[in-house]
């Protein structure tokens, strides 16, 4: 059940998206709640599309989330900065791969691998449509020359 | 700015809604958060209308929450089994009013008056259906009687 | 039940903090959730503290909120840019008030007072420590000249 | 990126959690918010431990996850009734592994493994106390004869 990161090397790299640890973030441990991080994942996939001027072509879908595997690697707590680097990994007509990395200056608070895909008003899943498929190729192939 | 209960001889007596305290709904403090109150009437107020069996009615309408003023009296924490009792106080064509007290046993942990409208999809103010507010009338008019 | 809010033209002026509605933030209506705001107010609480430099010493008690009251006056939508402007109104030993005003550019989308104490670890109100409240107290004196 | 599902058939059967699906828990695509299901999934698991009589023992250590991997599968949006059936697949010293499904009567709406461990205060991994781990080993052998 290791987190598989085989698409990273080939990940375009990353966009960076800030959270303030606020005291409702956390749980009666003290750190951030496991379920705040797929908010925070969420917040920093629509900054992703935002940063690439996607926002519009990418509403013209619903994208929802089918599956995410997040790996908690370190505790965040009450006024730790954390941010959050969104990598596209994959692009296909009715799927989309992240990878989604929390960090806390250098160190990884977590990571996740996100597939998310296009549905209709009714939850079908559809095509992407092709203009906004054809830039996110473009920018999974630009790879690591992409800021 | 005291909480104002002049209302509560009036109401309606209360329907609980039971809720059982868990690590998410701490913060940081170890007690529940501030905000989670207000889901926790959320739910109670769906609860009071499917006890009452209007749900259906109720969803004519878009039921939007108008105002809040509630008061935390006592901390909750793990594992507390908290009920949420609900009164309504006044019924008018394009208000409900309802107070609601979330108890500990015997201990009142927090209380609220909260209003709300029926609002259509674009979010204007529209009067109630005339059978809700005939039923929700009743119940106001019978009381204490009322379980 | 009006939003009493006399308090305002003694108010220090205003901080913001900012939000971007994401669609985590909503409910099944489409807007911005009752409960989420109370989230807002809190990041932007302690945005006001930190603004002012008085994290530190704000963090020597614990500031539990002991009162809300908050009015809806408008529904906040998918991608919305909220700020929340927090004014400090009272200072006592053992209480502050604030008012807390959440705007979409001139607009006003909800409004709301917050009674705050101090509180030690058991939850007993204790004094504010001497060198915050003086510091507030000032601000507060400070009035509109303040930024 | 297949959900890993082999430890099923080895676990002990299902202990159910019910959730009623509020307008508070969907967000603007009118489901349930993918953040959710986690809070639904961490409230399940206390309910499995108490279940068992196993609170106070789970609670000498602080359970931390570690690891969570969650497909969704269906769409769960108002008033549907959600019950959280969570199976323990595996206990080692340092470990505990479950799965969990969230059904809609025979339907699966989304199903989720997780790792969680002891850790202590200070967030390091620790050993599970051992009659905790005792018991547990035991319903994890007692497997399907296990209500």
């Amino acid at each position: 059940m290791r987190l598989r990161v085989m698409c990273l090397s080939l990940c375009m790299p990353t966009d960076a998206h800030r959270i303030v640890v606020g005291n409702y973030h956390l749980d009666g441990y003290g750190h951030v709640n496991n379920a705040r991080y797929l908010e925070f994942l969420e917040a920093a996939r629509w900054a992703w599309f935002a940063q690439h001027g996607l926002t519009a072509a990418a509403r013209q879908t619903r994208l929802v989330v089918l599956h995410i595997n997040i790996r908690y690697r370190r505790a965040a707590v009450l006024d730790d900065v954390l941010t959050v680097h969104s990598r596209l990994c994959e692009v296909k007509s009715r799927l989309l791969r992240l990878t989604q990395t929390v960090r806390r200056g250098s160190d990884t608070v977590a990571e996740a691998e996100v597939a998310i895909a296009p549905t209709d008003a009714a939850g079908n899943v559809v095509r992407l449509p092709d203009a906004l498929r054809g830039v996110l190729a473009e920018l999974l192939a630009a790879g690591d020359s992409e800021v």
